[in-house]
């Protein structure tokens, strides 16, 4: 026997059965993360060498199948389903696999990555946008009121120190843009995708702007008018339910946070033209997304089940907004750790409300809300997702800031 | 006569000679700037509306021509060898002429824009980057210390506060990279152009780190390996004579200020592996360039007679470092109108030796220097070009700081 067939049979553990040597395959093209497997026959596939992260249990002789022929997509489903089960750390678990999947991956001939391509995210026209932002905002304000916290704002948040609280981290957040953008008492803001209208309420009440800010999602739009009259600010709000290609007039800073991700790249140039004709010369504008290191599709499931049409982009997909337009980016800040650990606490804040989200839905959401959020903290843990803060202005500005010591004072 | 033809005639100034006539045709397409013209027969072309930023003096008939059939390379020469003058402020000039050609190249055809391309930049093999750095860089040490200040640091500096000068905020803005990369004693340093090896110096004496270098220029790796000796510090710094494609080994950090101008975008993408094996899975890095909002070429006339080869990427353009090596970019500073500051501090020091380099090379010199100064000064206050800071680590590193506060206390 050769060394190579020697190499070749050792990594072929004898006393597999059928299953066991797919599986075993299965996971090879994921890297071979330190996990264990259990199948429904009770065969165990063990990582070599070091304990596993976590073990998972396949439930059912049709798990198998599904995996092989769409390991993305029908994972997320059979966990969603109950038909996997995790034992141990599931952002643990599922932080490995990304490690392990990237190193594949760079391992990975370009015919395999072009394959990606098959996962196309769904369109973002005027109505297109309207279905895949209904799919997943309006499914209920009241469910989300239990787990993002007393700010409802549904992005990264920003942590000056270790011990900053969610909520704090919020305010701080917001704070942070606001001081990007140097908004002073009595300037206009344009805000492109509002959520529950959270920014608007800190910007008008806390830096004295008025704010004209626009979002598609109607239950978010009904909710952010009842908060603004409820404290007394709706004569500096105004919520515009209508599409951000739409927004039109002039003010002095535009602002869009968590809006990009599902604006499509080739809306970008589009988006851009807004924000340039919003500000004029002499404006400055923020955006804030989440982002990749390059350019990639975002994860199948997550992509079919939670977010339709999302598509985080790369800086030089980013770019697309400002260089055509001769728009000079000022400032990126990369606050990927900082989304980790927003999620984190909303992992923990929607685990203590899982039996009333069950009341509401089902168990199936609450296992596929839950494998969204475990699997976006790995996904930022990892770097495999960014999130980018990018302060731009007109070319012919020079009102800008010396320094970025401003924000740190 | 219709409106139309009343237009076209009172934007055709009666009474001007057929060579009043060209000049104004080729104000028109640098957008008509605010600027008067004087042509050897004594004609005065003054803008419309509002008194002149500066006089520009014709002080023969053949400079038309030249004007004519290339003015951006033609101006610079003529202006070198004194067949231009200019009465009043050369800056204000050259800032003007920017600010008009921007607006009117806004208006212009995708064809005219094309056109810019006959100016190709000269390439940067391994032998052609070695005429390209001789060129600039190997003019005579002594020159450069006329005027870049006691740091001989000939890239943007950083000005933290108005009263800052020169020679400080050189040391600043190796502090803030020093700083952005967290340099700690005992680490190791690559860096990527080391000038007349200033950062090495500063890296060395005040942060107790090793430093290789690499360079190419042999007059300035001489002048840097003498002032290491002299300053005691030869046992930590290693001046080599090299291109950076030839870097080698494993350090802790990674950086280059001042060189990706020349390095060519067909090179990132080895620059980048450059990178990414100097420092593995846990270091980072820093580049540091001269960038533009969008790609366009080098102005032609500072790439034939000051800077062959260069050309400064747009971001979009620097992220091909990055982004086929799933490296994360973790900050990026414009700092566009420090570059303008510095540049005019080092226009003072250079009219203040003007007689002595003039007794080095000639008034020809003299003027060339004077005008590339000025043109880049201005080139950075209309945000022709910017000033790109980028920050950088492979994706994996979770040793990256929480916040930017660090920079500011």
């Amino acid at each position: 026997m050769s060394a190579a067939e020697e190499s070749f049979r050792s990594s072929e553990p004898r006393g597999r059965s059928a299953e066991g040597r797919l599986i075993g395959g299965l996971l090879k093209t994921f890297g071979d993360p330190p996990v264990a497997l259990v199948l429904a026959n009770g065969e165990r596939i063990a990582p070599r060498g070091g304990d596993p992260v976590a073990t998972v249990r396949l439930k059912d002789r049709g798990v198998l199948l599904a995996l092989l022929r769409d390991p993305h997509l029908a994972f997320g489903d059979l966990y969603s389903e109950g038909r996997i089960d995790i034992d141990g750390d599931l952002v643990g678990l599922l932080e490995a696999v990304y490690r392990a999947s990237a190193r594949a991956e760079e391992r990975r001939s370009l015919l395999r990555r072009l394959s990606g391509a098959l996962h196309r995210p769904r369109r973002n026209s005027l109505a297109g946008s309207r279905d895949n932002i209904h799919h997943h905002y309006d499914i209920g304000n009241q469910f989300y009121t239990l787990w993002l916290g007393r700010t409802m704002a549904y992005t990264c948040a920003y942590y000056p120190q270790e011990s900053t609280t969610l909520d704090e981290a919020q305010a701080a957040k917001m704070d942070h843009i606001c001081r990007k953008l140097r908004l002073k008492a009595g300037e206009t803001v344009v805000e492109a995708g509002f959520g529950w209208g959270t920014l608007a309420l800190h910007m008008a009440r806390h830096y004295g702007v008025k704010v004209r800010a626009f979002n598609i999602s109607h239950e978010q739009v009904r909710f952010a008018r009842e908060r603004a009259a409820a404290e007394g600010l709706a004569d500096r709000i105004e919520y515009v339910e209508d599409d951000y290609r739409n927004i039109s007039g002039h003010y002095d800073a535009f602002v869009s946070v968590g809006m990009l991700e599902h604006v499509g790249v080739e809306n970008y140039p589009a988006l851009g033209e807004v924000a340039q004709r919003s500000i004029g010369p002499n404006g400055r504008g923020l955006i804030h997304s989440i982002g990749r290191n390059r350019p990639a599709r975002l994860h199948p499931w997550i992509e079919r089940r939670i977010f339709p049409g999302a598509e985080p982009p790369s800086l030089s997909q980013m770019m697309d907004l400002f260089e055509p337009l001769d728009l000079s980016v000022l400032d990126v800040e990369n606050l990927r750790l900082h989304y980790a650990r927003t999620l984190t606490h909303w992992l923990e804040l929607f685990e203590a409300s899982a039996e009333r989200v069950r009341g509401m839905f089902d168990e199936k959401f609450v296992r596929m809300w839950r494998l969204y959020l475990a699997g976006s903290i790995a996904a930022f843990t990892t770097g495999t997702l960014q999130l980018f803060q990018v302060v731009f202005a007109p070319r012919e500005n020079n009102d800008i800031p010396a320094t970025r010591a401003h924000l740190y004072t």
